[in-house]
């Protein structure tokens, strides 16, 4: 049996109980901290423990070049993407000043750049081809190129174990690959979700549209999701479809950044369903298109701060919320303890 | 002259240009990093240097009681407001734990408890009186009272120098106190901004609804910012109000916490219009009342977590944007250190 088959890990009532009744006992009026009360709650059903930790946070970012850039969709050259990657593995880039900060593990998986890239600190070399096929004229990849960028999501987990996995990704042209798998998910006119992406101007948003367009008539009507992935795709989304997947599976918990993680953690719960219950939204990305995949969404994302630049940044940025959520569950005091009287009647 | 009259500094704008000059150098598409980009070019002009740091966080919490618990607007005993304050000393309260969790100083400023204190670490006791006076029935304080709680503010600030200052507040009743201020500064019907505080049901909030329109009928119509403090104020508001105005004056950043914070905030403002300059708004309050105050704000709040616990807990729980908007913008590579290409055109 492939593995992407498995079953999801269940969450763990008992924890999800215990936290909820300590979450009634400490020193604040109950729900007066919100969103931190439900995720320090969530967190505790995912660690089986009712005070869950956020110590050990492994970051993976997937890179890979796409196809699709031949046909201008992208503000930047698709030399960006290896430049990009030794910028990530020198220290320089947003997510790898993030991950320092945090005291975060990152990894990045490169899963194919048109500029091939020389061994580097920090960069684990996974190619699977110089770029994804040019999803306007053919697939996006065959279903043995899928099944690879799946199982590199997979090891990416399996490699650094950790009590929160944060997913990011790098590839110019990429935002134009994730349209046209939100398009087909939601059924959606692609000039709803089109966006500028790294930056294309008013015009270069609407040629990326009717390049899109064009893909998704060439592709026919099947929705199903793997079946997406190796027809819209790209080696990243399809390594973080994976990567969400497994997380599930191995029960750890899942930060999902922006725009494009967010359409592989929909294929990912398209895969299968009970994913959901592993993931929490870190930002509302300013790509027009998650706008449209809010209303999806198993739970509202954390932040949303006008963010648009991908790498798992966006999710770096809310690891410090999960961890307030669960210092203030675990350190606060009781009622009983600080012996403050409670609510009246 | 009263201090409250000094002119607030003016922010640095050739430190606000190097720093909006270094955004458009880092390694990502223009202005990717959304608010966070905001946030260090916003801080680099209040500290006048292209790279604000924020290692020292300087907390202090406002504690009073109110006359106008007296007419059952809270859903908690007055005496929490006191046992808060122990809680807050022993390190049990949500911004205790928040605020050893930041690395950042907290101070407790005891203005009148009804219960009251014996000497406490990290409390300074400035009793002005055991209670505000009930503004159902009387004014909330006299004038030479608002100026003490006025001073106490500024005392607060200048106690701890600190790269950013987050004011706090507890205080049994006082969302009545906050949303009576509220509904006079906006002109708004009460019935638009009332709500639950820390946990009353529908009947109590229409009870407490009926209470602020008496004590607004009562006070008549001056608006100007003291006469509203004095007439429905705390003795806590008045002191976050003051410390709004001396942080402006000093040239310290400040970080608002929610609903009652953000009115002792807009008081500061009406009382010296510079002071806005000087003010990021940490969270959307749960409160009902903060909605409607949004449209007045200088600036967006920074987090829509559902918070309403007060103490300056919401704002703590924003200080790791802050730090990550600094680490960002001071730790990234610029596209000619890290050899990136730039956008195309």
């Amino acid at each position: 049996m492939n593995w992407i088959e498995q079953a999801v890990k269940p969450l763990d009532p008992q924890a999800v109980a215990a936290a909820t009744a300590r979450q009634q006992q400490l020193t604040k009026p109950a729900g007066a901290l919100g969103e931190l009360e439900v995720l320090a709650i969530r967190l505790a059903g995912m660690q089986g423990r009712t005070c869950p930790q956020l110590d050990r946070v492994s970051i993976a970012v997937f890179a890979a070049d796409h196809g699709v850039a031949a046909e201008g969709v992208s503000a930047y050259p698709q030399a960006v993407t290896a430049e990009m990657v030794r910028n990530f593995a020198q220290g320089g880039a947003a997510i790898s000043v993030a991950a320092h900060a945090l005291g975060a593990e990152l990894r990045v998986w490169n899963l194919g750049t048109v500029v091939e890239l020389e061994p580097l600190p920090g960069v684990e070399s996974r190619v699977i081809a110089a770029q994804s096929g040019n999803l306007l004229r053919a697939a996006a990849m065959t279903s043995v190129q899928l099944q690879q960028a799946l199982d590199v999501g997979r090891e990416a987990v399996l490699h650094l174990p950790a009590e929160l996995f944060i997913g990011g990704e790098m590839g110019i042209g990429n935002t134009t690959a994730a349209t046209a798998l939100a398009a087909a998910l939601l059924a959606a006119p692609v000039a709803d979700l089109v966006g500028p992406g790294t930056g294309l101007d008013a015009k270069g948003v609407a040629h990326k549209c009717r390049i899109i367009e064009q893909a998704l008539a060439r592709h026919g009507d099947d929705r199903a999701p793997l079946a997406l992935l190796a027809s819209l795709g790209g080696f990243e989304i399809a390594a973080l479809t994976g990567a969400y997947l497994a997380c599930a599976q191995q029960g750890t918990p899942v930060l999902v950044d922006g725009f494009i993680c967010t359409v592989a953690a929909l294929l990912a719960c398209r895969i299968n369903a009970g994913v959901a219950d592993w993931l929490i939204f870190a930002h509302h990305s300013a790509e027009p298109g998650y706008q449209r995949l809010c209303a999806m969404l198993p739970s509202r994302p954390l932040l949303d701060l006008g963010l648009r630049l991908g790498e798992g940044s966006g999710a770096a940025t809310a690891v410090p919320l999960l961890r307030m959520a669960c210092t203030l569950h675990a350190g606060m005091a009781t009622f009983a303890e600080a012996a403050v009287s409670e609510q009246d009647g």
